[in-house]
């Protein structure tokens, strides 16, 4: 087993930054969160000393799931991570209910949190819509959860896209509040507003990519073959023009593609646009998918490697449950001696 | 320290009953609480071989408290119920918030219950309007996590008073909900209906007896001197007929006393009326008076003595917390590979 060089490292972070963020086992991870959350998490393990990614599963079960496909997710997910490059030696990757303090800090933080604050969240009025106003408990706290699970790090830093700054304002308002009421004690957490760059439904460009869409040919799974990926974005819905453009507005096939493209190449859009001068739309597609093609091919074949071998995923898990707690239990012995607990 | 007996008799518990019962740790109880929950938990420790008794601090933060108040509750409390008969050799006596799976439960538990089923309690409604409708997420979840303390140790049977049904109810329908969901795993506990007595308040007795009644002759606590306990009985409010009689619609003050006399001395209603024949109120005020303060002399001294030795205090409740924990681990365990987390 390696050394736990990113605990220590972690323990010792004073006045350094320490990001936190996570991941729902849902599924094999898509092209668009390939693009966007996933490539920018390796790329923080380079760029910061103490950087925490935890597999939600408390999470996940705020929406009804199978427990055996849960089970498999996790183990996926996992293996996606890795194949994409995140690497335990150089940051902290662990499986949230392993670690009982999230669910712990999360109670105490509930406590501290009113509940008309939760009620104006746009994301609980929207799924809870979806649930016929029948959402569950867990549906409509765990953005309570989600503020513990970074401030049980004493997280400074969060990356989230546009969708999450709300629950992350509720985060930094709840450690506030408790700086408030027991004496300074949480960092109050800033966000990292990645770049990310949007990849659209291939069957739809007017909507995201989404692991849940019910068009098998709209979402590039992470781990789909190069016939699939060729097939998928051959079929992409484009419009009569011929021309290789990019204007997400009145073309937003195309400009997916383009997108997609210069993502995947780390070209400008405009670099990617200027070298498809003379191609014809069919023709760029398939350019675009061999580019995909070229750069999923590791991580595809490393997710099957992975995939084989249960029992190292597992001690990964196992070796992160346990730096997580390393660092999560004295900081939740601390809040616990703050409240009265002790 | 002490062979863990009960934790061991609890293991093998198969088909018996398991009987789980809390207290929140806020201030001293009062005679109230002595004659109703306290008393009855010593019977019920001497009827049954498995019985948890649980200091909820967990679920003291839905109110706010101050955390030196909290921390010197949380002790005063374990002191008291030892005074009064608990006995750790008996039962499983331990601290909630230091067995982690009650949070870690509860979070799942929140995942199987609607947000409407919890609106519709009525202990909500109140005490969320009690704070000018901004009560916490805390507040409003509570009953759940009331849910998870039952069942985190497969308990089959609850003592409740009248005003806790609707929430054993709620208990009961996710236990059911868990089991159709994920297969027969928790028992459905049964209420044990204590017929305790409603002891009233010496100063309004047509309100129940409460620890946070701003008048202090209200409310005898178990630790009060004997000088306390015969000035707010002799003050208590009596109507202007000397009789001794009992018709608590009629004539609540003395029907108060004589309630309380009644559950002191263990004798029947009619046995104390039927001795008090001849006294008028002021006197027979005394002679209840007196069997209050012979009653709780003995435990007032024990809990002083006792308060004198945090030390043994302290490790009452961390004995109490391994046995709690060598009973939850196992089933929460259960309950993770049940949901798909292992």
């Amino acid at each position: 087993m390696a050394a736990p060089r990113v605990s220590t490292r972690c323990l010792q972070n004073n006045g350094l930054k320490r990001i936190f963020s996570g991941i729902q086992p849902s599924g094999i991870p898509h092209l668009g969160n390939y693009l966007g959350a996933l490539t920018s998490w390796v790329k923080l393990q380079e760029e910061c000393s103490c950087v925490l990614y935890s597999i939600a599963d408390l999470h996940s079960l705020t929406i009804p799931r199978e427990p055996a496909a849960l089970r498999a997710s996790i183990l996926d997910v996992t293996a996606v991570l890795l194949a994409c490059g995140i690497n335990p030696q150089k940051c902290l990757l662990f499986q949230q209910s392993q670690v009982s303090e999230h669910a712990e800090l999360g109670w105490i933080l509930e406590c501290l949190t009113s509940v008309p604050r939760l009620q104006h969240l746009p994301q609980w009025k929207v799924k809870n819509a979806s649930q016929m106003n029948e959402g569950t408990v867990g549906l409509f706290t765990y953005p309570v959860l989600q503020a513990a699970d970074i401030l049980l790090y004493k997280s400074t830093h969060v990356p989230v896209g546009e969708d999450q700054v709300q629950h992350l304002e509720l985060t930094r308002d709840i450690a506030r509040h408790f700086n408030k009421k027991y004496g300074e004690f949480f960092p109050v957490p800033k966000a990292i507003l990645t770049p990310m760059k949007k990849v659209r439904s291939l069957r739809d460009p007017t909507s995201k990519m989404s692991k849940s869409d019910p068009q098998k040919l709209a979402t590039v799974s992470i781990t789909d073959s190069p016939e699939e990926i060729l097939l998928k974005i051959r079929k992409a819905v484009t419009d009569f023009m011929s021309e290789v453009t990019y204007d997400p507005d009145r073309r937003p096939g195309v400009s997916n593609l383009v997108t997609i493209h210069s993502a995947i190449t780390g070209l400008s859009v405009e670099e990617v646009v200027h070298q498809s001068v003379g191609l014809d739309t069919a023709r760029y597609k398939t350019v675009v998918a061999e580019a995909v093609i070229a750069k999923l091919a590791p991580v595809r074949s490393e997710f099957k490697r992975l995939k084989e071998d249960g029992g190292y995923l597992e001690k990964i898990l196992r070796t992160g449950a346990e730096k997580a707690k390393a660092l999560a239990a004295p900081v939740y012995a601390e809040v616990k001696r703050l409240v009265g607990f002790h």
